[in-house]
């Protein structure tokens, strides 16, 4: 079976602290730290991996956080293929308490070298010739513009391998403009990319620009999606409750695994909707509940086209 | 001129985050990342090479965080002797915003095997041979008791060598009773340590235990001591503001290099305050403003004894 490359561009050391309480000005002695490989596009490819599809990480990393991520990845048994670059790869530091939601601190991520660039742009060219599909998720670096993300388009465009892009704000207008296979922002992404504050003209916009299949999470309210004139939508399995974080990525992974296995496009939203939700069972991001992603297919659902 | 050693158990990695406000529970970009090696006694360090006195930091480092710690002190020109321990040297998190004081995560620290802390053990006996003094500084990692700091203070004492401990809780009262030369706590932390809220009468069962001379700095409100039945006090710089991370840490530098230079007590105190004065004047903790230092130190300050 051919792979799925996953492109993360600024993958980063997801940090939680956990405290008492979180109290704005004061000093907290943390109780408990963990600490994960982050990153969109490393959550993918273990949602993938859970649905027994092999992919590559292709991703930039450099200095002992760099270094931490790709010895995790090796623990997970993730193939990865990593760009060395001079900068540090970056920390996210989440800090939880029993009274509140998670405050999250973003770091913006390391200075990547157009040099660097290159050479991750000449891996992904290379990985292609054998792959089943190239998805990029996440954000760009700090200093990075958007025409990386018409690079990794038009790589895969002219590899002849289908490309699935889970970006936002310049990067989600770039890959339409490139003519991506499959963009999959969220609803808020997908507004403020293209500047409405309506769902259908958002997507007949992200169409013009040139994108052919377009598909948009909606949390809660399940996913919609469009191809040509066919809109599609499913609902997001009811009575969930857990942990967001990495559900969107584990929809991303379940779209890709559907599709690379050539399913109707109403049932790829249906693999979405079922592994994101059995995302959301898990405490851990990245971690997917299998069981109830194959209970989640196996209901009925209304999924309209 | 013999080296002065610092212990410093529970070394740090020190990051700031800038944020635009911080706001518990929401998700913030980081502006801006600086880290710093810190930990009380490398600030220690720090403000008796600004005086010209050389010192040793003697710490257990670990991990990557260990290895980049290892890697600035080497720059800053500041001799260590490490002591590789298996776990991961901790990192601290301080979030800055024009709104508000600095909200801190401390992390606890890893844990040092028995082992560990015998290696260190060694290393500090064997250098205790030709030290003017022994510094230890700051508080110990998750698992490791007082008992630590009692070996520390007899180790000095069977080398003549005299010991300044600015450590808080059980470690305080082991190192008065292991019969520390100088115990300098904040006044908080002694009357915590000692369950009294009477400074005196905390003073008073800090030389009970064992303590041969007491300092305890009072902020703003400058540094009284006693030694025997002598009782002395110094006002702080007046007017003096601006970042008081590391003052204390100062301080102690300034008051062991004039002990060590064999100052009397009450100019030894009349220099703690100056230089702790010095490092308020500096935005970054472990830095001092040397000619505020000589500034504040040349005034008539009326020290009383």
């Amino acid at each position: 079976m051919a792979r799925i490359l996953v492109v993360t561009p600024n993958p980063a050391v997801d940090t939680t602290y956990r405290v008492a309480e979180q109290l704005v000005g004061e000093s907290h002695r943390v109780l408990e730290v963990s600490q994960r490989p982050g990153g969109k596009g490393i959550n993918v490819s273990r949602g993938l991996a859970a649905l027994g599809h092999e992919s590559v990480n292709i991703l930039p990393l450099g200095g002992a956080t760099g270094g931490w991520i790709a010895a995790r990845l090796d623990e997970l048994g993730l193939a990865a293929s990593i760009t060395p670059i001079a900068g540090a790869t970056r920390t996210c530091v989440a800090v939880t308490d029993p009274h509140s939601h998670p405050t999250v601190f973003n770091e913006p991520g390391p200075q990547v070298t157009p040099a660097e660039w290159d050479a991750l742009l000449v891996d992904v060219r290379a990985q292609l010739a054998d792959a089943a599909m190239l998805v990029v998720s996440g954000s760009l670096p700090p200093g990075t513009d958007a025409s990386l993300i018409t690079a990794l388009v038009v790589a895969a465009r002219d590899a002849g391998v289908p490309s699935l892009l889970d970006v936002s704000g310049p990067s989600l207008l770039a890959a339409a403009a490139a003519g991506a296979d499959v963009v999959k922002p969220n609803a808020e992404e997908l507004l403020a990319a293209t500047g409405t504050d309506d769902l259908d003209a958002a997507i007949t916009a992200a169409q013009a620009a040139g994108a052919r299949l377009v598909v948009v999470s909606r949390g809660s309210d399940g996913l919609v999606a469009r191809q040509g004139g066919t809109a599609f939508s499913t609902p997001a399995v009811p009575g969930i409750h857990g942990n967001p974080t990495g559900a969107g990525d584990a929809a991303t992974a379940g779209l890709a695994a559907a599709l690379v296995d050539r399913a109707p496009i109403a049932e790829a939203l249906r693999w979405a909707a079922a592994l994101g939700a059995a995302a959301v069972l898990r405490p851990v991001a990245g971690e997917v509940d299998l069981d109830a992603f194959h209970r989640f297919l196996s209901t009925e659902s209304p999924t309209t086209e």
